[in-house]
């Protein structure tokens, strides 16, 4: 399904060379103004065309309001946003339907929809449906930043070059206002040229990379989230892993925590001022599904973008037989830098909903 | 909250120094025939008191089915099971509400439910509450074992000695077996002892450790699961992050496909007889959130346990200032081997669902 | 499903003749004292064995609270309750399996559960499992009490002998008071005599009545509910509706405002001091999905009890043939005086999930 | 909320004058041709301007199919329908924000969304939201023809004018056909003149009436449905007190039940051939919320239209003060011929989610 949330939910649909994309969100609280600017900001850093380490296919992606706003606040009713395709090249994909490219979901959308799903540019299964998630994560931030809260997230690696990671006890506005607006978000800009080096040695030789995204949400209340299956990692995950080409998620110190001591890994606490707090920050913002306090944080591994231009084996579903497959096209050697403002924007909706469920919002 | 699914839905309720705990288990097939000695060898597993990783505490865990089955078979009305508390002993825990202890709920806890939570042994926090969760698993592998899947997990690792992996292309039945029924369950049987000392050495030094779990769902037909927010990820995540102590999940490669390359990551497709496989399994069974056919696989980091016996630092809600802590009482420092059965469980509930879902339970 | 709410849900599980039945109920407040003996006066009232116009048997319906109180303070922690079956007599029912009663579920429970639902006593289809309800209801009640809203019904017809209804304008507390405690729950008390007759009536020629019960919910603050799909109105009636024998609902004036003329069925507002209220309430309290502040104000029709004791026509489903049935054991001529309690407190639970989605609880 | 459903979800957004409306259908099965000449004739149907005791309002309600069909074929992802509003005159509810109409959701509406929600024409509490509903139903309604099932739905009553009722056991394909295209669809067609005389009645008087739809789901499988709160009942009333105007829902004998003996109101089983039928329907195919095989049959009361031309009593909001309203503009005298296809499209919508659920779509 491509629904998702409880107190706000979104319900994403389109498909990549249909007529067009979009979203419907329900349930936001009425009377929040929306800076439009920001929202196209946001739909701006995910779309394609930036630079050489994305597609060159161009798409504006200006989303037009059909409901939920007037006079720029929101109604309270349903808000949907349609963005049009305006820039579709089916004849590139003609032979996808009889030869399932490897890493894709060709062969197993195929199988789900009995052959009936529309197959151009990867139809309802491509990163083009992120936009739509872009565009909920925009309003939503944009509820959460009138309640102190800020959430950003840079390229936390991609192939073995790895940024800095955020210190998890103190991220500055300034930074994450940096990284809010970055089209190649990095705590440590020094890395960029190596990262980008990588990527066009990929692209060259006709592969791609993949990488990390790490992400912060700063000013969480304490108390939010639940015990059990509505816990902050269930509830951020469930989100998350709706991203195409995310394959793994860890909270805090995560997969590091395994090879940990309780002794090293406890953070223990103690009063700032009024506030508890933690010193060290293993549980990133998050004890028994529930907020601490200190920032939540994350980090999700995204797998190398599966379109690559050399010759791979794979299927012949009409003619039942193995072959080989090229892929032309255009596609991204690296989607790692546009995953940024996607995974923010997942992280908004979780966030806004979390936060409803306590009453909160 | 503390229920989870949608075709089939869970409902877990109890705290562990409380009554009892137990589930409710809604929209289960009726007539389905329930071994109940398969169900108890899984409660048995995950219950204490088998070895010296595990707390002393011992309970008997013999859930008293309720509802829902009627001469060992399923009726399809709901099917609830208590499992009484025997062994409690409030008094070790006389502290807990003013001085959180590090690492564990009792803080975050105590904001998200104003200081009426049930604090003795965790609550409703406490790793007890699994007990309920393997019962419902059990459960529900039985309905799955009909369709001919088999599910099993191990010790991937504890501290940074690791078991091997799953070869994720071939899982012999006889290693499910082996593995169902373990209580320290290895592929590379080997390594216990390796695994025991490191466990032992932090129990001797009044610590904990930490590990991982890999499950694998293997016969798992293609086409089960959705693209965006019902995927298979998505779904397993939802409810494995309901375990107390899960920080991170991955599926196939998951966070080493970060940094990998398109043309090492993509998993080849070629025909077997009449079957689409592909040779590798990177992407752990799921592509676009769908199964594939080829067997799913995850990883589960598990934290090491909080409840340490060192001193540690925290605050004294009550006095509102900063003290130091000593937990006393009987705890896992290692948690790992008892979460494998629990990991199976959760991973057959999801399952269950995503078959139905795509009407093929 | 027997599963039901949003922010506050409750899982009713059990059947008629098995070891129990009972409710967990999710999402509860935290520190809500609860008073048990205005729950088991609840209960009591629904329970059999009262009069006449129920069947003989005895239950004491006592619920044994597994979980989510502590010191009779709700913990946040889901509590579970169950009430054992002590006196179950599975010998009276024992040809339904072959032979489905007339109007009951026997016939079509059994094409659903492929004929493993257990049969005795209704088995989950049972009146029985309306305690379960009156429970979950009690504790919702005592939540919503404290925020000064009053939940009363009463019996509202049997057969064609009516009572008052409610001057739906104003709806005194010590009316409330008094409907509350009262097992045979009338405004007008003097239509009892009258009332009883007709159940000794029908009792007495092996045949039953239906009747109506009308519910008020007072002190609704205005702005609860939501246009669509989650109005008052759906959300009231998708629980009502799971009440064995209620067969239609209807809201304010309901049926009688489709022979009115808009300007006799319109409610003018005016001011009553600083507070808008209607003169009338043929909208009964609800206007567009939403509470307008006015008491909410519904009926309920319930079939006559399809148990009787005269000798029916139905099929032989082993035999597969006509044939005839005489239905033996304990059954109440009319259901209407107990189903006032579950009514209510299935506006209960309906109310404060409604509350909770607009942050009111 | 303004999302329904379980396995197909319905989102609906839009408000009467803004840019436009529409629905997001997820989950629905890939593959299902869709007969768009048919969609155009249901959602005609519900249009506005057909005759006298509609509102002149002129739209043409082409819905713009942006994504989850191709070549006519569903896709399996999100279906999402975009109708444009061409024919807004906002100009004429200038008086709505200070003076709320009575009967309508103005004031309730700008309680829960404090004043920001879009009053023209009602926003989105306007009836012209049920136009994405038609469509919705009329995708529904393909899928079920396919399998064999009818929806059809006539005027029952305007005012106190009754057309006859289906024959509850033999509805003829014949009648569906002609009540499936008929704007002012009866059983008896002979009561027409009567009813539009008495529309035309209050329309001159400058008032409104109200009325009650009889809808029956033909061929609907045994077995469908649930006990307790997935029951056809809840299931059906909860999307069709989503339509405005509705006020009482009630199936099979439904409250004429309450008044009947159980001996009267009892349905008895007969063998037709081999399938198990009723001789009457007082149970509307439905007893313990599962479907018998019989004919579902349901009735819905609406209220007299709101907007009427008489002066009126409310109050103004801004002034805080009782005051009088004189409401211009277009609307419908009687609201209950153009809700016949909503009807029956919430049901479709409704059914498909029933028959998903058990595996039988």
């Amino acid at each position: 399904m491509s629904s998702w949330g409880s107190a706000v939910k979104i319900s994403v649909f389109g498909e990549s060379h249909g007529k067009g994309i979009g979203v419907v969100i329900d349930g936001l609280p009425a009377g929040v103004p929306l800076d439009m600017d920001k929202i196209y900001m946001q739909m701006s850093r995910r779309a394609p065309g930036k630079d050489k380490t994305a597609t060159p296919r161009l798409e504006k992606d200006i989303p037009d309001i059909i409901s939920g706003v007037l006079d720029n606040k929101t109604t309270g009713a349903p808000l949907c946003a349609v963005i049009s395709n305006t820039n579709t090249r089916s004849g590139d994909y003609g032979n996808i339907m009889s030869c399932p490219r490897p890493g894709h979901a060709d062969f197993t959308g195929n199988i789900r929809y009995n052959g009936f799903n529309d197959i151009s540019g990867g139809g309802h299964f491509s990163g083009r449906l992120t936009a739509p998630i872009v565009f909920a994560g925009a309003v939503c931030r944009q509820i959460l930043e009138k309640k102190g809260l800020r959430i950003a997230a840079h390229i936390a690696s991609i192939g073995n070059i790895c940024d800095s990671r955020f210190d998890p006890v103190n991220i500055p506005d300034e930074l994450c206002d940096r990284l809010n607006v970055s089209t190649f978000a990095l705590i440590d800009e020094s890395k960029e040229t190596e990262m980008r080096e990588l990527v066009e040695e990929c692209r060259m030789s006709l592969d791609s990379i993949g990488g990390t995204v790490e992400c912060a949400v700063k000013g969480m209340p304490a108390g939010a989230g639940s015990p059990m299956f509505y816990g902050i990692e269930g509830v951020i995950s469930s989100i998350v892993f709706g991203i195409p080409a995310v394959k793994g998620i860890e909270f805090g110190a995560g997969f590091a925590a395994s090879e940990m001591r309780g002794s090293e890994n406890n953070d223990e606490f103690y009063y700032d001022g009024d506030t508890v707090k933690t010193r060290t920050n293993n549980h990133g913002g998050i004890l028994g599904g529930i907020s601490s306090g200190m920032p939540v944080i994350f980090r999700a591994a995204l797998k190398p973008t599966p379109s690559i231009g050399r010759k791979q084996k794979t299927v012949d579903l009409v003619k039942h037989e193995n072959t080989e497959l090229e892929i032309h096209g255009r596609h991204d050697p690296c989607i790692v830098p546009r995953a940024v403002p996607v995974i923010e924007a997942a992280a908004a909706i979780a966030v806004v909903n979390l936060l409803a469920q306590v009453n909160m919002l």
